[in-house]
């Protein structure tokens, strides 16, 4: 049994984080499954998918790390063709562009402080995540 | 078919990669799944699950390469909550916190230097990965 | 339903990013999935796949990057070994070595600029990478 679905986001900023976890039990709860995974993908190589803590604190130093390990502002080569984003596509890197959650008893199986987040590195316009859950 | 199985950690070091590839071999053939795949996730943000070399040099250069990259004791803002872990999530970050293994013909599908790892950065308590195995 | 089957790559250079979007729908189509997941895998631990631009400025944007983050020619525990390839685990840690893909009415569900790659760090021998087809 598959079941497919799409979460959409426009962000006020260009970087932002996003809680989604609620987003995707709901929509394994419309699928039915009881027993199997989820995937949660990016579909725009400029924004990621994670796990971690919800708390802003550790989201802010996310932030300034990334910015650290993958500044904007270079002087990179695929800024030649137009783009301004190749930081964009280097920090998704880092965080990963999406994650496979246990559906367990019909719940997602998830330990206590575990939360998904869409990551946006080039927002303010319209992405989209897809959801694909499979299982019995 | 499914079947979920967990995985219990309690290091003696704050950090420490623990080979785990036998542990998921031993929960698939119980699964009885000769076919599908199987996810390893931790359940905890500060530990990782990942694949690579059993090699106690790479291991250790690992663990440098990690503290240079997201290094344990600056100033990070999660730790104004009385947290000192702000590293732990973020190396777990560069390792990422779960794989999946292909199943075939009732074996995982492994190269055949391919290990799996359970990577602990804030150990020293009980902590959990989820296995889940999905297929015929 | 499952189908298995394998990509082998034989690099000219040592380090080389190869597009095979167009290989794995091709086991895609051929494994009569309609609904499901498809998971390409590095099976050696020197290389990487992952999803990102194809976009050859980008491309040479991330071989720089990743020689900055994990560079080559280092003093290395793992060189103690005979190998003088540390660097290449690090930089597949990265980049990940592994992404699933959702399929969607008989297609991979991807974005308007997802391509999925094979980034081989220690090239110029044969390696392999398992796509393994999970659905209905």
């Amino acid at each position: 049994m598959t079941h497919t679905d799409y979460l959409w986001f426009n962000t006020a900023k260009r970087r932002e984080f996003v809680r989604i976890t609620d987003e995707v039990a709901g929509i394994v709860r419309k699928s039915g499954v009881t027993e199997g995974m989820v995937l949660v993908s990016a579909m725009h190589i400029t924004a990621g998918v994670y796990v971690n803590d919800w708390e802003d604190g550790l989201i802010e130093d996310f932030q300034v790390w990334l910015e650290k390990l993958a500044p904007s502002g270079l002087n990179y080569r695929h800024h030649q063709t137009g783009e301004d984003n190749a930081d964009a596509h280097l920090k998704r890197t880092i965080m990963g562009h999406q994650v496979i959650l246990p559906i367990t008893a019909g719940q997602l199986d998830l330990g206590p402080w575990e939360q998904v987040f869409y990551a946006e590195f080039d927002g303010q316009r319209k992405k989209r995540v897809v959801v694909k859950v499979i299982g019995e």
